[in-house]
């Protein structure tokens, strides 16, 4: 099976997980079909398969470690789509599209669309802390990796990284480094956390967690210089979304700064430092997590 | 000393705690301000006052437990807050006046706006995880009080609340059971739920978390019932905001539907259903949210 099956393979296990998730909580019905609208749109739900995988990874002895995370696993994607909608808003980066269809508050309305992010990001935690409460997972675990997703898609990360973002649109002028500041911030912050998380929800020793957490690092510049690229060589079609929105909008990306081929280049030196961090690992996990760090890159070429 | 003066007290005590918790965490300045604006405009800070009353009450052999639950009554202020700053929105209730200064999106942006309640959200889960991290509460106590919260304040508690709140906008022919069940949704989650974790957090018995649950309820109604009467009978500089906005806005109120005497009964009958609740608990805390619940009421009077 290619790496591109087995991640849309597990990419359904999520969606499985995700479909009932919302379900039977109280939400009122324009409100529920607003969160899934968006949260059931498709995608690849990376965030949630690196925390899968990095927790099976590091407890290869629990066979039911895949279960036992899956509902913080899921909350990373609740976490992720609730970023989506509140970026497309009109005030933020008024997009109309997302994945090939009308962004949530095109599809619904304005407010809407602010409480149905509102919504997922809360339901986020209600979720992990399930992983201890449903699940049984340890609690001081579950609450260490509660600390650290909270504060990776925090002010100080994700919320602070598009608050940076919205500062540098039209200007074409910002420095590599701020710029590669603000998207570890943006996207690297809850791709790392992903990471991190699984590796802390394992049991795993403090080495193993630093390792997670440089590969997720490491992976999370790749994806975002490749996001850069694909803007720019990709067609609207492929990419769900308006290509060459980048340019259009006068934001400074990689390909802007330091060229096409370069980027490309840069994308590929990130992944090899990732793979670094998985040397010490072992079994079938690492291999999905070679493939899959090297997938992020192959998109582009 | 008055129950307004101790009530400011320990508003106080959590200010100082507020001022400095968002603080080397690197957030991006004018984010940090536009959270820090809304979070520090004063108020009553019910909701941790709530907490700690709650925990203090049912832990009175730990002289510490005040300290212990700090970071996690703050992050109920957290999560008032940026409902406040969401609710104020132009898509939403678009207020310009907040506490009687300019709402968060007209001092700043609405982007900004946006991004300083999602920032508060998230770091409102974070302050959670560190009663159990920084201050050595246990943590399944401090878990399952973040699976409680979560779920008051997700999309079928306050959430929710406010998106059934915008579809009963315009409609003055709200029955009183839906306009109950929707200030249940959309306030009384909250403040039940600050009195429930507070006795979580203390390790108290399933009973007395039971009696802190209905307590919160009760005080709940009541204070949603006052509120409705304030905006009567209240002026705008005493309020904070624009008096009569209800009636402008042609929403359903408890005075609209029941008239303002009998909306005052009820309120009062509510806080004594609260004071039930009490009757097995002892000490100085007792005393304090007895005089507390009655205060609520006693501000229409």
């Amino acid at each position: 099976m290619s790496v591109k099956e087995q991640l849309a393979q597990r990419a359904e296990t999520v969606e499985s997980f995700l479909s009932v998730c919302m379900k039977d909580r109280g939400v009122p019905a324009r409100l529920l079909e607003s969160m899934e609208y968006s949260l059931l749109a498709g995608g690849k739900r990376l965030r949630p398969v690196l925390v899968l995988s990095w927790a099976m990874m590091l407890a290869p002895d629990d066979v039911d470690m895949g279960d036992k995370v899956m509902p913080f696993a899921a909350s990373l994607e609740c976490i992720h789509t609730y970023s989506l909608i509140h970026d497309d808003l009109p005030a933020m980066d008024d997009d109309d599209l997302r994945r090939g269809k009308p962004s949530n508050h095109k599809q619904f309305d304005e407010a809407t669309a602010i409480l149905a992010g509102d919504g997922l990001l809360t339901e986020a935690f209600g979720l992990m802390s399930a992983a201890s409460i449903v699940k049984g997972l340890p609690a001081d675990r579950v609450l260490r990796a509660i600390y650290v997703l909270a504060t990776a898609a925090g002010s100080g990360g994700m919320v602070g990284g598009q608050a940076v973002d919205m500062e540098f649109t039209g200007r074409d002028d910002v420095p590599l480094e701020e710029l590669r500041d603000m998207h570890a911030m943006k996207t690297g912050a809850l791709i790392t956390a992903a990471c991190e998380c699984g590796a802390i929800l394992s049991g795993a020793s403090e080495a193993d967690i630093d390792s997670a957490r440089e590969f997720g690092k490491s992976i999370g510049v790749a994806f975002q210089i490749v996001d850069d690229v694909l803007d720019v060589v990709s067609d609207t079609e492929t990419l769900g979304k308006p290509a060459g929105s980048d340019e259009a909008m006068g934001k400074s990306t990689y390909p802007s700064l330091i060229g096409l081929e370069k980027s490309k280049q840069l994308a590929s030196q990130h992944i090899d430092t990732a793979l670094k961090h998985l040397s010490k690992c072992t079994g079938a996990e690492k291999y999905f997590l070679e493939q899959l760090a090297r997938y992020i890159v192959d998109r582009v070429y």
